[in-house]
């Protein structure tokens, strides 16, 4: 508990009052104002949270955390279970969606498994801060101890804090585990106060039956182990996984570290929702890279005011959507920093005539 | 005009057939089908344009045409007629949108002079191809006649071609021209058959007054001229502008070489839809980049039946929203090429267990 308190006391407000500097810079620049939108915001808001003036955004990093979830045992996932470590094996060669994206933004991977169920061939590019081999089925009871969820989340601190030693100006977080939209919707149901059934969607491909089961089971969850909603670590330990609490670590970490977070989709989202009931102020550092069919992820991101940057139907997660939004994230910054300004280019600005 | 018969001539339907067979290959990749939603359908429509089931986008061009307008003698825009040459000077020594947003997805720029008002400064990395210094006032009489909108055409489709002789894999539109909304705007209406009021937007920062007096202009516009709506060069030549014909000729181009195009903001649009005009069949060659604040954007796209890849909130024009778009473009080709298979990777198939 002592790394997750001095984490969260770390994390501050981000600065507001470099917003307006960074717009005059940007206005100065050879475009009429405010005309390149999100990319322009996307810049103060990278200024405001790093405090620097000329950010750069050289080692951008994926998070990929992998978890197994007990719940799998009532049904509701349309991969078998195996699916989990033989996805992290995928990432580990490279040849997985996560991979092909992240290259393509120029960031690079970190995979780690926070609690699969089985044993992976160790590699020097896995690392392994297993809470448990997968957690309990939440249907019939915690998914894991408080112990174990701070655990989860404090992993999560130290994965990032070694990756931050070897450089990070962009975080993204992503995940792998089969079964793992199941627990999101239970976390953003008791978060949001929504129902079941408005946060849970089709996950990798059930069907209309399939689909009622998932609720009934997320509403059975919640009932049988009654979440404090104010209470991250109590909503994480009941309805959670390990790779949720790994991302939510990551979270914490990025903020207290003034490192920006680009949060992937549904389950992300759900990891940044515990995040941010445990300390508030984390939802500043928070860009919502995409907005998944899933139909939860819009309600985390409605719950807590972010605008998604792209809407490009995906559902596959592994961090595949935050991975493309770094790239307009990167664009922004770069325009803030490489563009001309109107004096410089000898542009006449508006109503100079 | 022979050399655009010539260029329309060659202009195929695109390949459905390749469609099915593509979905397939990413149906094998290790991830639930279709989860990565519109990159799969960027992968699949690159395919079907270029009959190349395993294509490259390598080579990424991003045209940028300049022209001025008569119609700003009505006072139709916010900012003064010698930004026009001032821009395209800043586009060659790199300080634009532009250059920082196609550097920043590894597209070149190709800038060319299609009617600006003044004789620029020659410059190796200017293509100059004026058809005249800047456009009549349309308010008053035809933009240009039916002759110099072909001239703008097929000088479009010469610059084209000279540069697909480099290599060009993906292609991109972009303009300068100060007052071009309200050609454009003017295009729009008329092919679209709805009102000025409906297509007309603020530019690049005109006020309520500013926008009641554009709408003014492009309905006296439209009076005068009678553009037959269903006649492409009509159009142009009555309400368009130089750098818009010069933009629907590397559309036209592009098709005829069966290479994508990324169209770009609000001008750009109106260059796609007098190519639809012209050739219908070019629409399945176009890749619509973004959903600008230009309220006639979305009204181009709704009328294509073609779905923005982003909607970030720009309307700066110059290509900027097509090359982050190109981006996006890259990363649905890269999953078709990059993932692994289900069975190269050994992973289970859903159901399979």
């Amino acid at each position: 508990m002592k790394l997750l308190n001095e984490t969260v006391g770390k994390i501050e407000q981000i600065d507001f009052l470099l917003q307006a500097e960074t717009q005059r810079r940007l206005d100065n620049l050879t475009k009429p104002q405010g005309s390149l939108g999100r990319l322009e915001d996307l810049a103060k808001q990278v200024v405001e949270i790093t405090r620097v003036k000329k950010p750069l955004l050289t080692h951008k990093v994926v998070f990929v955390m992998a978890g197994d979830h007990g719940v799998t045992e009532e049904g509701v996932s349309a991969f078998p279970k195996e699916v989990t470590p033989q996805m992290v094996y995928n990432f580990l060669r490279g040849g997985a969606g996560i991979n092909v994206l992240s290259q393509h933004v120029g960031a690079r991977v970190v995979v780690a498994d926070m609690g699969v169920a089985v044993d992976l061939t160790p590699s020097p590019e896995l690392i392994v801060r297993k809470v448990g081999y997968g957690t309990k089925n939440m249907a019939k009871g915690p998914a894991m101890s408080r112990e174990e969820a701070i655990k989860s989340i404090e992993n999560g601190i130290s994965i990032f804090e070694t990756e931050f030693k070897k450089g990070i100006h962009l975080a993204a977080t992503g995940e792998m585990g089969i079964g793992n939209t199941t627990p999101a919707s239970a976390i953003v149901s008791v978060i949001t106060g929504r129902t079941a059934a408005d946060v849970t969607g089709k996950g990798t491909g059930i069907d209309d039956a399939g689909w009622a089961k998932k609720v009934a089971v997320i509403r059975k969850s919640i009932e049988v182990n009654k979440p404090d909603a104010t209470d991250g670590l109590d909503v994480l330990s009941k309805v959670g996984g390990y790779e949720i609490g790994g991302l939510t670590g990551v979270i914490l970490a990025a903020a207290a570290r003034r490192v920006p977070v680009v949060v992937d989709g549904f389950i992300s989202s759900s990891a940044a929702l515990v995040a941010c009931v445990i300390e508030p102020k984390v939802k500043d550092y928070l860009i919502a890279s995409h907005v998944s069919v899933e139909q939860g992820h819009k309600v985390v991101w409605d719950y807590l005011g972010l605008k998604p940057v792209l809407d490009l139907g995906l559902r596959l997660g592994e961090g595949t959507g935050a991975a493309l939004a770094m790239g307009i994230v990167d664009a922004g910054v770069k325009v803030l920093l490489e563009m001309s300004t109107f004096e410089a280019a000898g542009v006449s600005e508006k109503g100079a005539a």
